[in-house]
């Protein structure tokens, strides 16, 4: 567990009021931690919210469960029940009060660690081993950089962020407050610019910035470009999950979802609040609309208008989609009876 | 090479022994190793299999080649032939003779390595140089610890483990015996979660762990994220290519390949023996079932029976997927007749 | 900024010559930098080339602009004009006369850094912290090695090449002259080879190189295998995009462009000037002739002739990808005018 639990737990009666639900049962029964019907134990809290899962219930001895009025009678040897509407939600609620989030390890800079003389590092840190932070860097109060994490000459990072291990902040990168940047991303990397020139791709030398919000996350591995004169831009809240690609010169709003494996070419506009499925890939030059939606692996090649949910490849409106979908999956045996036809009026 | 080749060498004949095959000539010759047939030298062996490749054994100056009956007598000047049904077969097992895995440079802890006091940690390993051990994490006999490489507080790895360069182990993840982590590979990051509340997306604080069994290997840069409460499960014996993307939750069977850049979604079931090529995306809470094969960039959302192959987007059987792709490239033409038809016929 | 500007900055009437450029104003100008129109200033140099972004310009501060004929009218308060017909691309190749190439923050060895005994290291390199080169490498002349770089044993690298932080180099792989690879890549790890026997998948050692040619760019996290017994080898001058993958056995020709996340997986060809978009993703054993273009998320499970365009999944030409694409889209509609003249006709 990256986190830790209180040993003493929590009463049900506390855990019931905090969730809003109805307590049945002992309401002094201490409660220390969180775990499936099929793992959780006399002092576990679990959730019940389908009937697909009855028969697992029928054996389970957690000491305390989340469940549905439906299902509030459920057969099982589980004595104590707290009945809510909406069980999984109630449990993800929970979770911060039954398990602390890391500490720090310590506040000040490893002995390993390398800061240049000139870097503005708040006293309120923690630099794990073997980090580097480079010339004119600035590191925030209360921020967090994990053992071997390069901060390049002139980077900067907000208040109370935390870089993970073996992450690379390029020069001149720019990272706001309550960000979590996950091991291994890269931001600011050059972007893919070369013109042909005298029979050879001479590299177009990328001078502008990567400017990254507050309260942004992003996955392990994931690589962010800077820009090419301009910044490449990433709005406050937004979340970004492992292996995305995003290309120089892109700007994306604030509280976008972007999951897994999403690869965004060069200055693509993302508004606020655009959701990207896993795998999603934008041409460049196109512009997300506010709130629009692409679905797992849809390929865009035109600009989305705000508030739609697009698909496939070309990515189209995703009822567009699935229409063209059920079409050519009736396709082949339509396909036979059109050539008798054919044949029957002489075309063929 | 990575690895090492013995100078001595193998004999021909023993060579033919190896891999039951009929020797033709010197069955003294000494081979010290295997080149394909354009680069072959005469200490080398090679082999030919298809008919396409003839011209270039014309010319190849091979110690020895592994042939096929069909091909046995083709023209060159390469002397000692070894006739088996399946040359290049052969030749994969051969290599494990020809040359030896490399070796540990030493047994130890290098100087610069840090491995926290309470870390449990065999006497029997190699931990490289600016490796990180972390608080209470175990390290089993005869491991290998890449430099730069992270093992996270209460992180465990088995016996006959290696780790390569710069892989992060996150807190708490479990790797299991003989098992190969190349570099840049994150094991146990937090999973994509978030619940929108009071206009943000909150974090969702993942506790689950992460489980890599045994005989398991992970490429390079590879990210397998840790449960959101229960774990992520890799079972005995799987292998995962480079750039994967695995999700919070998710259980792959024992016995599975998975190629590279392929993505599952969290809390994705993958049963036993299950094989997914390159590029491969499979959609949140899924059953892919034992043995069940997924063509090349395949979209999977929905479940796939056991035993099938599936492909495309959305997948379904590889059969109704060509059928589907063989209509789509008539499509055009059809389509103008029939757009004639139905004018004659008065519908357009 | 990775580069830094000279104070001094240049004339009006240099930029006008080092671009063939009819120069309107003051040729005395000094201009010390290259800004977007919307945010160029007195000392910066902007550039205006569609009628798209007159409105921008008629509040645009810029010193001077780059524009073209048709357009050198346009309303604003920028007084300084250079008339040329491409000011895009007059931009961009003055951006290396107003920003310095980032020099290397000193000559030598890092103290932390290890390089051993038996390394081959000239003296005009820079090996930053952390850094390790293993037994018997080589690192040529103006080399730049960054922070935590991983050269491995017998490794080799050319003269004028820079290795960003956190890359790992395998051992025995080699890399030329002038080549650039960006944080976080492997180059050389095992490809992904396995027999299966005896119930399990056993491991095919990869005992084959992986030669990277001249001036090559990899981008951030990309991964490139070893061969199994041959080499993988990308030509000179290609340029690689981050997280892309490469798998064992690939050749790569020269002057290729490969942009983010494409997978090219085990022994594909890929003659010179190929042109791959984002995502694309090429079968195993196929060949790319010289000079074709992949569109973005092609999936290729073919050869693909020299010169030409394919896209979509099957890969196919392009112009069949779009024709398919069309009547897909009309498909919906036709098939319910199909079904009912089929009923008329009495097949149904």
């Amino acid at each position: 567990m990256t986190t830790s639990q209180d040993p003493a737990g929590l009463r049900a009666a506390a855990v019931a009021a905090a969730v809003s639900g109805a307590l049945q049962g002992d309401p002094d029964l201490r409660l220390t931690g969180i775990a499936p019907l099929d793992r959780a134990g006399p002092s576990d809290l679990t959730f019940l919210a389908s009937v697909k899962y009855a028969k697992h219930f029928a054996t389970c001895h957690a000491g305390a469960v989340l469940v549905t009025p439906e299902l509030a009678a459920t057969e099982g040897p589980c004595a104590v029940r707290i009945v809510v509407s909406k069980p999984h939600e109630a449990m993800l609620t929970l979770i911060p009060r039954f398990y602390r989030a890391p500490e720090r390890p310590f506040v000040g800079v490893h002995p390993t660690a390398i800061v240049a003389d000139d870097a503005q590092v708040d006293a309120d840190v923690c630099i794990e081993a073997f980090a580097v932070i480079g010339r004119g860097a600035r590191v925030g109060g209360g921020c967090w950089i994990g053992a071997h994490t390069v901060i390049g000459d002139g980077a900067q990072i907000g208040a109370q962020t935390r870089l993970y291990a073996q992450v690379t902040l390029y020069p001149g990168a720019i990272v706001g407050d309550r960000c979590a940047i996950h091991a291994g991303a890269r931001i600011g990397s050059d972007g893919f610019g070369y013109v042909f020139n005298e029979g050879a791709h001479q590299k177009i030398p990328h001078v502008g910035g990567c400017r990254i919000g507050n309260d942004v996350e992003i996955g392990a591995n994931t690589t962010i470009d800077r820009g090419s004169i301009d910044h490449t831009v990433i709005g406050d809240g937004t979340k970004i999950d492992n292996l995305v690609h995003i290309g120089h010169n892109v700007r994306v709003g604030r509280l976008c979802l972007i999951a897994a494996q999403v690869g965004i070419a060069g200055s693509v506009r993302v508004e606020d609040g655009v959701v990207m499925a896993g795998q999603v890939g934008i041409a460049g030059h196109h512009t997300l609309g506010a709130r629009s939606t692409l679905t797992a692996q849809a390929g865009v090649v035109s600009d989305v208008p705000p508030g739609e949910t697009w698909g496939g490849f070309p990515a189209r409106p995703h009822r567009q989609m699935l229409r063209g979908q059920a079409a050519l999956s009736k396709l082949p045996d339509l396909l036979r009876k059109i050539e008798q036809l054919l044949k029957r009026e002489g075309d063929a």
